[in-house]
């Protein structure tokens, strides 16, 4: 565990950034984000032929090429500043600079309810037309999380206990979550993912707050 | 439910492309995949100034322009010939056409066991420095449902409970899972993930065969 330990606080970073950097980073970075999430569709379902995939792959070397000449050789991590903003841009469901995470915006309502409406694109599939039911652990082993953060009992998954009540479609999806009761360290948390014909997934989770520095900001809406 | 099986009806296709066919699309559509895949970090990771990310961003630009002249119009779904070649390139966990899916080949042993080896990039981040719990989920269904399919019970995901037992680090990882037992139409699951320092995650899964059509296939290893 010690390993862990020394790799979350060597990522759990104060890096003193003014707000206005922060603000310009993610005017630079969240944008090439979302280019590269709208390939990852277009690569499922492109019919390009020869010639044009050749000369799309010649534009993404050229692309990695430029990005690639400079750039961080580990994960974002958490970072922070002393205005207590902390950004989790690498996160694989909403992580402003990753173009994997399906969730723009996470809200946290005043009763302790946390909750997200996304959109799924083709790139989230499991059976035949439907969302991957990983995918919906996915999400809502993050919304759950938010969901014992904001209300004030920030931890690690312990426990995740999926029920898939009927398919889940690909499209508008809504997720929420809300924090039921703690005991000591842990934190009892239930959520559900519901579709345009109601509930889809419910999910059960036990968050245990670990023994190192993890975010406890309470009252913020996060966007992506 | 019956909008859910008409999509999946709809999706669940065969589409009598050769063999040849096949491999001709896999060879045009995998790389470029596997570009849009090695894009994700670098969103994350590159220190690009304006001007750089400016360029990158305008090669994308052309990227989507070619591969969007022409292309479908809905999920990939599960296609096959009449040889028995399934192929679900759309997935989520090991789709080769899926720049998201960190799978790259699924074993299946003589003994029922299915299991993988994968690396994690950055993307897949939650925890500081490690993979984030629903990424775990997310391979854990891919590899459980893999598992009952192998043994002969294909199915939708009914219930997933995933123990997190140590955090999970990002990079190399291993994945496998086994049938257990079935009841009727139930197939009972368990599964983990390991990294370095041993098992990070359990699962348990439950199974069900739907009563629409599903791939069951069941002696191929699945290669990406």
């Amino acid at each position: 565990m010690t390993d862990a330990l020394d790799a979350v606080a060597r990522l759990f970073v104060n890096d003193g950034l003014s707000e206005d950097e922060i603000a310009r980073q993610a005017a630079l970075y969240g944008p090439l984000a979302d280019d590269v999430r709208a390939l990852i569709p277009l690569a499922v379902q492109t019919r390009a032929g020869d010639d044009d995939v050749r000369q799309a792959r010649e534009h993404l070397a050229a692309a990695m090429e430029l990005l690639g000449r400079t750039k961080e050789d580990h994960p974002f991590g958490t970072r922070f500043n002393d205005n207590g903003n902390f950004r989790v841009w690498g996160n694989a469901v909403m992580g402003l600079r990753n173009a994997i995470a399906p969730l723009h915006r996470i809200n946290h309502d005043p009763d302790g309810r946390v909750w997200a409406d996304f959109h799924l694109h083709v790139g989230f599939e499991g059976p035949a037309g439907h969302t991957h039911g990983g995918v919906s652990a996915l999400v809502l082993d993050q919304l759950l999380g938010d969901a014992a953060r904001v209300g004030g009992s920030p931890g690690m998954t312990g426990t995740l206990t999926l029920r898939y009540r009927k398919p889940t479609p690909l499209g508008d999806l809504h997720g929420e979550a809300k924090l039921d009761r703690t005991e000591g360290r842990k934190a009892f948390v239930t959520g559900h993912i519901s579709g345009p014909h109601g509930i889809c997934v419910e999910a059960e989770g036990i968050f245990i707050k670990p023994h190192w520095p993890v975010e406890d900001g309470r009252d913020r809406n996060q966007t992506r």
